[in-house]
């Protein structure tokens, strides 16, 4: 099973994820993404399910036209994992594509 | 434009509509859809989004594993309007398919 992170190693993940923050009140990593317009925020939740299915990780995140909220933890391990900081990293690659 | 539901007309509709409630402290209509796993849940929320993108309607929605929790208003009339009664009732729909 994927380890919890400390706070430390928290921090230092979220400074090569660009637009990840701590999310207040919770161990774990968010951002909001926002894309053109639906068929944009769309198309990244689309990718991006695909890749959390295959990681068997899922993300929670909340759409509202054409904004993505995501909130990434490991409820297994009460907080934040490395498979936290891969779907951060993979998602990121995907809003840029 | 679609006009804006009364609160009775509101009542009414929910009537006809599974599952769905007022939501607490604003004038929108709202349901939690529980499936199996995440790839259906997925799989409903990608059905909808072809639904609500070809309505020009959309709906605000989040996603936590196997649940979605919708909540639909039009921004533009500030309240529930067939719109939305047309989109929840594809909604259910789609979940029951």
């Amino acid at each position: 099973m994927a380890e919890r992170l400390s706070s430390e190693a928290r921090k230092q993940a979220l400074g090569g994820l660009a637009g990840w923050n701590e999310t207040p009140g919770r161990e774990a990593i968010g951002k909001t993404f926002t894309f053109k317009d639906f068929n944009e925020a769309f198309g990244f939740m689309t990718r991006a399910a695909l890749v959390a299915e295959k990681m068997d990780h899922h993300p929670e995140w909340r759409n509202v036209y054409k904004t993505v909220e995501v909130v990434l933890a490991t409820h297994d391990a009460g907080g934040v994992t490395a498979l936290d900081v891969e779907l951060a990293k993979a998602m990121n690659a995907i809003a840029k594509a």
